[in-house]
């Protein structure tokens, strides 16, 4: 066998992976998951016995991207996998709680959506946290949802008091993060230079405290200005548009997007930033960890109405905490190596298009982004029936 | 061929105009667009190949207002025409970002009308900017939009404060202006002094910075007092109701309205104004750009529940920026001459006029504005529709 130091991309090669992983006594298990995720199944011999699809079903070369192919996730099959059966012994809460840090004077639809959206999904529980403008408009927006208004922005908080109110702030959200399976950092938070200081330190905590954090909208832009904070967190989920992403590659690879070598590009990006898994959201979703690369490409909706990435970003927090929770669960340990944020992605890619399909298929034009958030439910019925 | 110079409303007249594009190379392409709002076509000898409706569907003589004949827009080829294809590879914002300016203590309803449908006619994004008591009542409506509590109103400002009050507003809402392809000036938006001064301060930087604007309700008495915020704009809009016009009419040429020739006084008046667009909205809206006249007057539904206007508004700021869009990107150079305002208005009047109708024929005496919003998406749909 070659050595694949000398190889950097020898995982993108079918028949290399094949046979690294044919010598594993576990690899049939391990590859119902990871077929989903790269290239390595093409070559496998043999189908599992828990999927009734052929394994041509599993990996579909994207023609779109024919010079540098990304390979198709199984996206239906990651959903199925990793969403938690309906138990009718099970308590409050075990199904998913989420936080949604977001909502300031600007903006509360974006918050909002990241929130109903997590519901919508199945979690049980989805908590805001935002300032004392936003609160009272997103509590009005959905009697569903807990909105705890804490945070401040620098025109309510004057220099003196500035150091008391960003430690009254951590203490009151680190009394909460221990509950929470994840958290979304960004959807409508604004940019104001106290509160995303605030925020800083909640990203911190939460890192400590291992809580998977996805990072949308402005809490991009307070980490590409702070890359330390989700540098080799491997719990952290980027999900940034085509502006947003190019304001990441520009600051980390010091270039300019290569639409021509995108899912290299990406890999390295997330390499460069250490372990973090980043969704390239555009016409294919785009996911890697820095190892891996895949795509979801399913045709969801041309409406571009804003807030379909607040739909997404509160669904990714979801869908990741299920992945997570099921490779640590499951009674397979070669699953474990698989990365629950990457499974997190492609779930949440996959139903945001289908509901957005869905959305469209009835509103036409006018469809909004809560048409698209009233088909969550019916989009991931039908990927993954919830039995009686 | 007689001298145009002596005959002022030669324009008006088919055969002229007939035998002047005849001449011209180009006359075939720009036909298409120019038929819907001139009389012109009627001597045109050949349909393009461009449309399925015959040369007598697209002028259709107003019989009622015979003694001054206005000639009916080709409404539906309109909306086909600039209404853009939802294209899989768009990204967020490029179907239009559209802002309202106006939400005051007293009116929170008109504003959200203009901006929801705006975004249900297809815009992408939708702002408001109003005072902040009424931006926790806007948000609320919503969380589609994006809601700016950056107004004022004299009460809240003293004395001393004005300048440096009046100053920040215009910084915190020109950072914004770039982005917007359109803005809606006046639904909801009150009669303070203050607040009006500061919105001067906006229009006039909106016109520095080429957005079209379109003005209506409050916004039309404010330019009335102060003709010189739209004088000589190609890019303004007004859209009068009834007694709108009147003080316009009023101001501008000192007279009373004749509703015997109403399409000469129209034009007269936009004439006067120099430049700008005018929808005199009515049984039919007639509109005028000084140079050309024509009407929508497709009926829409006898109800005249109060909002209709402001629905009116952000439809037509949506269809104003498409066709800006359309004409300043498209092949043949023969369609710059066309006005892109007026091909707004004559299909924003058409777009009401349609779901007011639907919401009419399923509500009856009980329809109110939000019922007639909801059918936005079904009258375009039906006109013009988005495939899959």
């Amino acid at each position: 066998m070659r050595n694949h130091s000398h190889c950097p991309h020898a995982w993108r090669n079918p028949q290399h992976r094949g046979r690294m992983w044919a010598a594993s006594p576990a690899f049939r298990r391990r590859l119902f998951l990871l077929r989903s995720l790269s290239p390595c199944a093409a070559a496998l011999p043999n189908n599992t016995s828990s999927s009734s699809s052929s394994p041509s079903t599993f990996i579909r070369l994207n023609a779109m991207a024919a010079s540098d192919p990304v390979y198709e996730a199984d996206a239906e099959a990651v959903v199925r996998r990793i969403t938690p059966p309906l138990d009718r012994a099970r308590h409050k809460g075990q199904a998913g709680k989420i936080a949604v840090i977001g909502g300031c004077r600007e903006y509360t639809g974006a918050p909002y959506f990241a929130a109903i959206s997590a519901l919508k999904v199945g979690a049980d529980l989805s908590h805001v946290f935002c300032t004392r403008d936003a609160a009272t408009v997103i509590k009005s927006y959905s009697p569903e949802l807990i909105v705890h208004p804490i945070l401040e922005e620098s025109y309510s908080v004057s220099d003196g008091e500035r150091e008391s109110v960003s430690s009254r702030i951590l203490t009151e959200v680190a009394k909460w993060m221990e509950r929470f399976d994840c958290i979304v950092v960004g959807p409508g938070l604004g940019r104001d230079s106290f509160l995303l200081d605030c925020v800083s330190n909640i990203m911190r905590h939460a890192r400590q405290a291992n809580i998977p954090t996805v990072v949308d909208g402005d809490g991009l832009f307070l980490i590409t200005n702070n890359l330390s904070l989700v540098e080799g967190n491997s719990l952290a989920i980027l999900t940034p548009n085509v502006y947003e992403y190019k304001r990441l590659v520009q600051k980390v690879l010091n270039c300019e997007v290569n639409e021509e070598n995108a899912s290299e590009q990406l890999t390295a990006l997330c390499q460069k930033i250490g372990g973090i898994t980043i969704m390239q959201k555009g016409k294919a979703d785009i996911i890697s960890d820095g190892k891996t690369v895949t795509q979801v490409s399913t045709f969801g909706s041309p409406r571009r109405c804003g807030g379909q990435g607040d739909i997404l970003s509160g669904s990714v927090a979801v869908f990741a905490s299920w992945a997570r929770h099921f490779l640590l669960t499951n009674e397979y340990p070669t699953d474990k190596s698989v990365n629950p944020m990457m499974l997190g992605c492609i779930a949440g890619s996959l139903l945001l298009r289908k509901a957005a399909s869905h959305a469209f298929e009835k509103n036409k034009r006018s469809t909004i982004t809560t048409d698209i958030i009233e088909f969550l439910g019916k989009s991931l019925e039908d990927i993954c029936p919830a039995g009686h």
